[in-house]
């Protein structure tokens, strides 16, 4: 079977993109260089924040910038398209209508698995910004798949929202994902048997720091997904 | 001033591609998401092995592959090129009179950093595929900057040639990176008194697990030039 090119609608923030990457070249079974995917990204971080558009209501010049970004791809030859960061799926629809080739939906993905790791009715903890809690894009998909989502207080939110932008900024650093702890622990005390890592960001420091946790991380689902897709093979775990 | 769009014309392998990758973002000065650079790859194994050709005589399938790749990301909003590949400079002159925008030369910027870093009149080895020391590459950049190649003996050069094949499918290891011993004794032996990683994938594992050596790499040059060229402002180091 040939290979797909794989499109990469990136930049949102860079590292979740590189972690996207890595993660899409270690999957893909290979014998040489030659057999890799044929990988183009766009890491367009001028993309507006997704999280001010969703709460100011003007989200008019982000969906632009995403569908540009799509079609760029498209152009450029990509078949299909993946995405590393949750927010803007918020404007998954309006990016598929712009573009002939598929789109894979991260966040369904991602809760699908969810419900095959942790088990039917359980009660998954979703670490997000607050754009994409707002727009109840995993609550949503969670339901779906016959699951309960759990959200943070407003204090433990803050927290998270704090630890993004430092991450967005560059710091993966192990005192950074410490200070998702008191997140973490409202997350359980409200019933959260496992965690959803619903922003690219937190997925960078849960993977690095804090292994312990029983958590599900959307990129790498969409990684597997996107191998799967381009190669016609299982991927590598 | 305003940003330009970096081009990235890899896959030559993907995890040097990475590399080059992270090395711009991280190099990049910003306070938001919204700073850092529009970045757009193609990370393209398709292209045949360089070496290989360079030996048979057989070059037209990877200059076209690479001339192609250059024009993609051209029409793709690309308005400078680096390409995290040494071997890959042995066609530069063609790459560059395919597009209308700047390709970098990673090889002469090492040349120059080599100079200032180790000293005027300095013997250097290089670390390079089979295919890069026959086109001289190297020799010739570092002996434009009055400084002397140092090439490993066959049986060392045999010692590169496999570690390189065995990190572009993906071993980055320690064990990986030691096996290159044999090749630096043999190189420090013939006189050299500093190395260029001259083959992206030395370069990974040099930087993970061989620190103590006194060398140079270039796509650490090739990654700060980009973003000084894109940027216009100093790089962070």
């Amino acid at each position: 079977m040939p290979q797909k090119v794989v499109g990469v609608l990136g930049g949102m923030g860079p590292m979740s993109t590189i972690d996207l990457f890595v993660r899409i070249v270690r999957a893909t079974p290979v014998a040489r260089e030659q057999d890799h995917l044929r990988i183009l990204i766009d890491n367009n971080p001028k993309v507006p924040n997704r999280t001010e558009a969703l709460r100011s209501g003007d989200t008019t010049p982000v969906r632009d910038a995403l569908c540009e970004t799509a079609r760029n791809l498209e152009r450029a030859g990509a078949e299909l398209i993946g995405m590393p960061c949750n927010t803007a799926h918020a404007f998954l629809d309006e990016i598929r209508a712009s573009v002939a080739i598929p789109v894979l939906d991260m966040v369904d993905e991602a809760a699908r698995e969810a419900r095959e790791l942790f088990g039917e009715r359980a009660s998954i903890g979703v670490l997000a910004t607050d754009g994409t809690l707002s727009t109840r894009l995993y609550s949503e998909a969670l339901e779906r798949h016959g699951l309960t989502a759990v959200e943070p207080g407003p204090e433990a939110q803050r927290v998270v929202m704090s630890v993004i932008g430092e991450v967005k900024i560059g710091d993966v650093s192990e005192a950074c994902a410490e200070r998702l702890a008191p997140a973490v622990e409202d997350l359980s005390a409200r019933g959260a048997s496992a965690l959803i890592a619903g922003c690219t960001e937190i997925s960078l420091v849960l993977a690095r720091h804090l292994p312990r946790l029983r958590w599900l991380d959307p990129l790498q689902t969409l990684a597997l997904a996107l191998v799967t897709e381009a190669t016609g093979q299982p991927p590598l775990a």
